[in-house]
């Protein structure tokens, strides 16, 4: 249904796994995040620059389902496509799978909206690029 | 339906916020992760212990709705509660307070399992005490 | 020499250990600056709104001592003490020590100074009321 | 007197900054860590198989000197030293530098050893490929 529009290879690092020895459950977010923004960033958006200008783009829903754990020294890509689910409200349907082989380790659904000045939803002009 | 077992008092630390001056998306699941902790301490279970021992309990799912974002200073209760969803699973509903007020901030359900030395999921008895 | 100013109880989180099953050298900065943004409130001075007024405190530099390594469950206080090592300078003395028994585990000395609108050190009349 | 042995490329993630704007600065200790482990991968040694063999490399002691702060889409370069300090000790030499132009964001001397069954200090003969 959506196509994935971007990769981004990454690598474990070491102080992102705890004590099971394995990537801890919320530095997925970290990983999901930082390529969130890198997509952004190939389509002309800087978070930082639009946070900045007070476009203030938030997450609302997150659903993560943990197939199996990242660990030390994995190399894996994690994948952004993109769905408006509603008027105010823009999808990322995100992969990270390990490399070379492309095993899924973990499938998420990030939904986020635009808060305006007065702190209500809104979905500016400029996040349309992203769709 | 599930009854709250369990809340942890706890206070955003400035290092958790972001760019946009609030709690990082993902610094919500550090701090569901550590109440589910917190809890199983409370119920004699010792999360690191368990771990030593090769009870290895994961996270396969997380769902998380943010409904309002904690800031600098903010204080909140992170509650526990508990649900067997299957042979195999155990479903903690969270919910993240702002105190004084009790303003709803996040809600949370966390879906665990454990896995045996071979990798397979199954339901250590010791974990029933959760229920 | 310096006397001991403030001290904040904190515990152990389990996020927080690595792989080797112990508190990760970079989370000791997190609990240091913690505890010293704490030491600040109890002075009538929130970083958060010195922060969003343009007066920026920043750390120019870190010296820390691991003595003995906080592992999870562990309880312990981490206390400030405070210098001013030149007219544009502070260092912060920063000890963790295990409770109860009071162990030490890390000695830290951190400086920092504050940076005017156009990023020159500078020493704000405000923060005296730390010395 | 030292010669940068190792060189790592890395760039700043939106998460990383804090409400300052700019990288927190415990995760400068990340970066350098990430960037020794990266060294030793590239000698031979798996931090994490170390670890699982029982060779426990621990950092006594760490000295930061913040020089300019790094930014969101800021990239860098993390390089690596070596030194040995004493008999037990092994001390890494660290820069940050902000590329493309190699300007000085950080400075740091990390001193670690290694811990035997006993918790003693010891240097493993197999580390001696750092040197």
């Amino acid at each position: 249904m959506t196509q994935t529009l971007f990769n981004l290879p990454m690598t474990v690092r070491d102080y992102e796994c705890d004590m099971q020895g394995i990537v801890n459950n919320a530095v997925y977010q970290n990983y999901l995040e930082h390529a969130r923004h890198e997509f952004l960033l190939s389509k002309g958006l800087d978070f930082s620059e639009l946070t900045s200008r007070g476009v203030i783009v938030v997450v609302i829903r997150a659903e993560l389902d943990y197939k199996q754990p990242l660990r030390s020294g994995d190399s894996f890509l994690v994948s952004v496509a993109t769905r408006q689910v509603s008027r105010l409200k823009l999808t990322f349907d995100q992969q990270i799978r390990k490399q070379p082989d492309g095993e899924l380790m973990l499938e998420a659904q990030i939904t986020a909206t635009s808060l305006n000045a007065r702190n209500r939803p809104y979905f500016p002009e400029e996040l349309k690029v992203l769709l």
